[in-house]
């Protein structure tokens, strides 16, 4: 059976998003079909899939896998790509709750819901004021725990470029302070108004941008009061803005674009 | 305007074919647009950009693009490729010649023409009886020049696993002896019916599997008497049968898949 689907990306980290609103799959995105259809040689080549499917609480409900097949609970970048895929206001239902999207000059505004700072929701495995995370032979400084869907550790250092990510990143990701493990962000001030941003992504690796870690590293950035409450997260793939209401909950804006449009044999890939 | 494409792939390499057979493009395949359409998380992403074009002289025409806009002589995996969406025997124009495929039980056999070994045919800088290439510390052992479309050199080593490619490759690529640049060609004889390669690709770099490596090894080995006049070549990514007829006409015989089937608007990539 043919199945259609749409390649999307939001700063280089790309999706396929496959449409199983009004008629179900053939399948199960099993840990196999993921990594097949992921493939970039061999498949369709994407960093996450995106499914859509019915939901009774919002106009419709989106699940992300990752090239494992393992199931992500929310990716700022995925949510901007569907919300230009529903082409208009939309209140889309993830694991991590629902979120609402909108055309904005910027792209795509998503209202990311609220943050939170509790230990047992970040999760963290025991309470504690401040994290200092013995890395190795360093210490890194100033480290803030944040969840903004997913759990997000975020170092404030001089240079973030100078930070060698690559070899930091899984350690602090697999820290047994971290039970669900964590997302890793060393980031940079640069002033009350922009952010330079790096992102190790649980799971995943060194991304050209992860919208949830600008989410996390803004809103730790404006808990310290190092930034004013809305400001330029800037990362490898390019920039979101990030804003953060009296109401307590986040808007993060940034581009998404649709690459092309396909159909591909289910059979080739189950 | 929008533009159907055919992505698929032999061994991992991997192909976006465009179809100006009865339509033209929208416009010419620049460096700017290979780039883009190529590009893995922003484009389609593959490895060449296949372009379908009629021919006066055969069932119609093939060129291969990479990623950086420049044109390839020649590519094996293409071909077989180009074979399959083909859907019968046919008789395919590229810039090395006329190369014929066909269905096989091996997958796609394609006819890649006679081998040539002239210094000037491959090309070489100077005429030459053997290669002795000094890189760096290491003066490589038995290579031999090879021109099957495009110019290779071939080294026989005792491990071709534990050559250092990804070093030594760009040395050989761009040493003076060949004017043109060369694909490199490590290779261990296993058996008469059986040789283990990997291939450097000039201006790609190591691929999981190149055709036209796999047809210069296997010749360069056959003419030193290493192996029979039929050979499996056992590449990172797979398997082809090479043999080398009476006739001197060099024929391949391996897999090619689609993957997907899509479209873009030409004017997102130009």
């Amino acid at each position: 059976m043919r199945v259609d689907f749409t390649k999307m990306h939001g700063l280089g980290n790309d999706f396929v998003v496959l449409d199983a609103r009004s008629k179900p799959l053939p399948g199960p995105i099993t840990p196999r079909v993921a990594a097949a259809l992921a493939h970039r040689h061999t498949g369709i080549g994407c960093d996450q899939l995106i499914l859509l499917e019915p939901s009774a609480t919002a106009d419709f409900a989106m699940r992300i896998f990752n090239a494992d097949g393992g199931e992500v609970e929310a990716c700022g970048n995925a949510t901007r790509a569907v919300g230009l895929l529903a082409g208009g206001p939309a209140r889309i239902a993830t694991v991590a709750g629902i979120l609402e999207t909108q055309a904005s000059p910027g792209g795509i505004s998503v209202d990311m819901g609220e943050p939170r700072f509790e230990w047992d929701a970040i999760p963290l495995a025991y309470a504690l004021d401040t994290l200092s995370l013995p890395v190795g032979w360093e210490t890194l400084e100033t480290p803030a725990a944040v969840n903004v869907g997913n759990p997000h550790a975020v170092f404030f250092v001089p240079d973030c470029d100078a930070v060698d990510l690559e070899r930091l990143g899984p350690l602090i990701e697999h820290d047994p302070l971290f039970p669900a493990r964590v997302n890793v962000n060393v980031a940079t001030v640069i002033d009350a108004r922009h952010i330079r941003l790096r992102v190790w992504e649980r799971g995943v690796g060194l991304t050209l941008a992860c919208g949830t870690g600008a989410c996390a590293t803004a809103i730790a950035a404006m808990r310290r009061k190092l930034v004013e409450r809305e400001v330029e997260v800037q990362l490898p793939g390019g920039a979101l803005t990030i804003g953060w209401g009296a109401d307590n909950r986040i808007a993060m804006t940034g581009p998404a674009t649709e690459s092309f449009r396909g159909s591909f044999e289910w059979a080739d890939f189950a």
